[in-house]
């Protein structure tokens, strides 16, 4: 930091360049900074509902239009939703998950971004299409093309099998499950791509909240990294950010 | 019991018959009773090193053999088994597992259980053998007949695949596996043999003790049911107890 | 399988073929596969409701019914029952059991299966009525004989000896147990069949969520294997499938 | 206390008085007051062990010797026991149980407590005798007699039976169990005498270290208390206290 | 037992006898088991309202007032309450503790026991006023004169100061706190009456749900015993059980 | 205290000097008690809501106010405070904190605490609101002044870095966060104020209850101690106390 | 699968190509599979030195080297060490990193993958040292180059700062941390690279085994995954996964 | 930043004043930085022995005594203490203190702190010497005055009640506990001085690593902060940050 004030000082560098090659730390307005952010990479500040009132999401979801053109809700209850919707000004488009308990608001000027890479997002079954819906709109918020395969859960491996050319031709795999998590296991064993296992908070008594599915992704015997349970946020985060990596190399524009 | 009883009192019984009718629960010694019960049924009251001094351990042995015509040790360290074998009498049958550390001994005039039924005992790596080694050494205790199907962890699937039609043809299956404990789930999904669990405790920090093992078989999203982390005395005893049932029935001596 | 290609490629095994001796693993559609293996071995694949909505619920019992002839529902709460005997064909046999939560559906022309063997459901008190419910209902959709033994709970040690002989004449026992679930133990001494212990979820403070119980089925000191708690369904499936092996010897039927 | 101070001021109490009723946590040496009461009412100040240095212990029984003319050392290692003997004034008794891990050792002028009342010693199998053995040691150090029932593990029911009139006709119990922990509930079920329960550190992986056994003690559906994993001390002594309590009321010196 | 069947056989004992010596653990009815024994020593067999539907409890309330002439209640809500008292014969009486949730029912024949023996019952706050009620329900059920001293927690240590004199003059006490769970400690230390901590799931964060009270029990650096967090029932009923040990002493009485 | 018991005998100090002394742990009414240390020293007594019926928070509001002049009411809802502020007293004054579930009340005459330092109450987020609330009500009613720096999360870097005077300034700071706690390590990197670690239960699935952010201010590689989970009382209480430290040494007054 | 068999029985597809295709799951030798694999797409199968006698390692390290011409072990002590390197062929490459505790053997023909893009390594101290050492080589010997940023702890924010451009220019980053685990956190709120968590069994007390520095990965309120404590094999592999996909994309060869 | 950035640049700024405005977060070695940091405020940095080799410790020790004119090492065994002394220079002071495992060295020109505050350093008994001593090393490397009032656990607590002036008189106490850690919150509730709990690793069983103590100072009814299980080192500092504060208010320096 010492020959950037140094340079600074000496006018070899403008303030604002500083600021700029500062930018990812230092700044007045965090607000603004976001912003940056988004418009250059494409990864959304998401809004939690979960523990806000209607009233604050809805302010924070105009605090993210007015300055990134576009808020992503998640954990979005009835109230939520409703809070939003109500206070929204016109031409604004909402993609509305209910399963996911998404919420994705662009304004009318909002440029998505594209990535030309693919995230897979797989299921063991049902009830994780929650964690594995959010993990969807995540992934595709920051640009990347989805690819789901559902329900191809361990006690059926025939099934897994059938979408082995689709998980192999996706450049990253976000593997959700519940009970027993055997499923990011089984499929990082088969494939090459990289797999984030997500695991599900479903099960019963011991390990049943969820700890059982993360000890299984901690523990696999195959190579994957993992989430905490039920965060699909974070797994389809992550497998934006890898695929925006595998994207900008893709078309000659390294990091 | 009243009935029992009064027939005792009124001559109907005899105290030796109603001694018999109690046998389960009710004796003066209970050395004397196991013997009863090994002789009769074949499962063999085992003796556990740990926690135990080689003398102790040897001092039972001699018990054992007086008692059932045979002694058997698990996780017996090589001061058990020094004192053990330095110990005996001439025409003993000694069988000491490294492994397994298990130590079995027979005396001359015994007489093995036979039991028409096979146990499958399958490992998802080499480092589930001792607990493996110890669930084969009981089950043959019982007098199944063991087939081991080692090496077939989930990161191989193929290796599974292969040995279906063995897995198929016992009668009940032990599967051992450490770390994520995917093995039992995926196998129990391929076969409709009874299927024990046997977590093993390896793998890193989280979970590492085999408790990711042990909630991967409670939580399975197949049918199975389970044994404690690294018991494999009671995995082959138990599917020992039902090897023999099978076996009863087979040769139309139901229980 | 490389030989198994050989004889597809040479003609001597036909694709079909090929297919049925993978069908454990492999199919196109899971659907199909399942409608196999419960026509033809009994076991059926429940659904469970808890985590999804009455709709999800009565669309999945209408698919098991189109397929198998039968549907079964574990945790069934009265929106489930609701949506589905609403949405029922004419000549369907439902069977609702309110204390396990469980709901069978069998379409007229199901042909239940019949297994010559006896399970043993034991409990060791009321708060056990759910869970040692849901193994019997298991139990019998696999087409055994189920023998309820209730409200023997350790504290009454006479009322155990009064049902031994009960107990020994079943070829596997259920023991259900909340608190300190010391059951499971005790009737495993005194018996030869084998027992599967079913923790109950009951209990104050330290390990009241039935962990307490589940320790003491893993830690007994006498054979016995377990599954988690509350998992009925597993108890009795489990069982079910080890009473269908006696029952194959039993009429020569080996697996 | 105000009237206590107001008593002193007028004269109406001495000191001294003042400082006997309060002695029960006012004194400026702790030693002192120690002597008074194992003096008085028999309960031993022990000395643990484990986390001190030989030279450590020593000083300590040199003290306890001092004070109350006798010391009694837990969890004593061999160095503790060298110590210890090596360091003994002429004329010393000296009390070591191997297994107990204890040491008492009694000057020449020691007077031990007679408390006429009756602990029985209660354990399931050979590894718990080290945690009774110490409960032992300190139910006789408050006085009491101690009756050892050894070996009665709930998996031989019968041997249980065979000991119940012992068992009612003690005082209180303690009763040691490791694994699932069954005993204390099994024996309070069948006796009406106090039982403390003893959970001992013995088992395999879940819950192996004790916490099984001790889950077992606080969720019994009998009717008992319980104390620490492996704590005989707590376990003799409470045992001791409430003997002494039984046998003031009998020669009618009430508390 | 042996020697009992031949006894039995011989004649010189009879089967009316023989069934009496076995009382504790072998009839065929449970229900007159239970009032032999709450009529000879007192011990009340509790309803636990938690997990049963008021009609349940109805239906048990009758069966113990048919049978001992008492039921005893713990954590009964409205509908239990109501159910009890809607449905009751004339002449009962009910003793409905609303804080404790407890209900005590008599028929009009009860004879009371009487327990010459005090127990304290000790609080360190509001807070600890549900499961200390538990408790002095079931003490004073048992016979016990009970002995409230509330409000003494440690943060204000002089109250338990105040209060030392009805500490010592009891007979055995039962010391509830939540929190860091000090108090038993803090009491056992003053007093030589054996004490029975009772911890409270009272508390932030982490060991909030009683856990922490719990650990301060075991791990006492005094002298005590513990029951399970909340579990006010077993603490009364143990505080019971040794308080009558002492009365049948001290009336000369002995066990 | 003997000096002190033989200084009152002989009339060197009085009743109510001996009293005086001893005020801290020796009175025989803890409402007096209270009164005279918080009116002394100004820590006031909370009243804390949860698990109080709004009947038992108004009647000790009342006694709060008779003995103290004010009453602080902790996870006060709305029964408590509506309960409250319908049974004032004319001239009352009423401060209520929606989001800190705070309710303080003042009588007329009351003098409040006046502290010269400044406690600085930092919060990583909008969930952590709520905890910071409270522990910024409680410092501020020991006195002190309280200077609020929100939603200065790891996650924007630049946030912090602009605080850094003001949190410089302070005497001692309470910095709150959830998820994974990082905000009390990095804070008390950059400032050398003594800093409490305030962790809130905001997170997903494993360590989500707050245990993740209370694990990192336990282990915190920076030097800073903590207070439980959510546990705001504590948290501005101590920083209370350090406060006022800080001002009378400030002012000359030491300890 | 049905399409392929159809395929290998009309001719279209010889059994070895079916076999190449299948090649994922299916093949009868282990060992020959993993060769094919790794000569493809440079993922090292790894040997685990823990619990694995050294004549174990060097006969699976001999297979290793003859399937694929490389062996990778990790947590290798001393002993793996001699029994390797005393029993190499001539002309083998051995690199040892004795903090790492990993052993890299390449046999004379070796070709080492070599992959376009750059994995970061950051370590929080030198108790990280281990653990990122092992991610080292890992992601070292799929063939990505590795960038090694230490010791920037966030107790010196700093340092990080510093190191901003170099973390930046990263196509992926593995950031290990013990003691509270901030520094993953922190270093993915400032760069875009996608940031694997790596935490490390260094710690106090409570959650000090790495659970704690496990939680903050997994609750992070930046975007990033993780892997289990210690893990640094699946955290060097999976950058090596995500950074051979952006290589191959770099070069035009995609997935 | 921005506003410092442009007063660099436009000359009102020196680089360096602006390095010396950021020093807490941004320079480019962190050795200088702790130099400046400790030379200036008093706090050092502390090296941990525990997990580093005796050579380790021994070059940070060097370079400490270079950069700082003074070394703490904290765990340290007797390698560590040995390659320190053997390889020290000429003139330089070290005070190892055996119990504690600190080691501190001095260069001959250091100029100690001096902190006008008293910080009292309180242990219930022998087992809390190490970590209570570790914390006085460190609260006196601050410069401040420790009293230590040693072996006052709350079975004896007459011994608290001797010392209440010393701790009273304190500025900051650190209260170390092990077992049910009851001290802190005793000791808190009879002083106004603020308490930092230090939980110590003694105990049995459940609980028995510390955890116990630990719940007890997060659930203290009473006002105090804590630090992890045997973190003497943050205990010592932070109570050293306190004196420090309470000195420069002292001395009118405020912060």
């Amino acid at each position: 930091m010492r020959e950037l004030l140094d340079a600074v000082a000496s006018g070899e560098l403008s303030p604002a360049e500083a600021e700029a090659r500062l930018a990812g730390y230092a700044t007045t307005d965090a607000g603004r900074f976001d912003a940056a952010r988004e418009r250059r990479r494409g990864i959304p500040e998401a809004i939690l509902g979960d523990g806000k009132t209607p009233t604050e999401v809805a302010a924070m979801v105009d605090a993210a239009l007015e300055t990134t053109g576009r808020a992503v809700v998640t954990r979005a209850d009835d109230g939520h939703v409703a809070a939003v919707t109500d206070d929204l000004a016109a031409g604004m488009t909402v993609d509305h998950d209910e399963r996911a308990r998404t919420l994705v608001v662009e304004a009318p000027g909002f440029d998505p971004p594209d990535v030309d890479a693919t995230v897979a997002v797989v299921t063991a079954g049902t009830s994780d299409a929650a964690a594995a819906g959010e993990a969807a709109v995540l992934a595709r918020a920051v640009g990347a093309t989805v690819e789901r395969v559902d329900d191809v859960g361990v006690a059926h491996l025939g099934r897994i099998v059938d979408h082995l050319d689709a998980l192999r031709g996706a450049d990253v795999a976000v593997v959700a499950a519940g009970r027993e998590g055997a499923l990011p296991t089984v499929v990082a064993g088969l494939i090459d791509t990289p797999v984030i296992g997500l695991p599900v908070s479903t099960g019963y008594g011991y390990g049943g909240e969820g700890e059982s599915a993360l000890a299984s992704t901690l523990q696999s015997c195959t190579v994957l990294s993992t989430v905490n349970i039920d965060d699909g946020f974070s797994a389809g985060a992550q497998a934006g950010l890898i695929a925006r990596a595998v994207a900008d190399a893709r078309r000659g524009d390294d990091a």
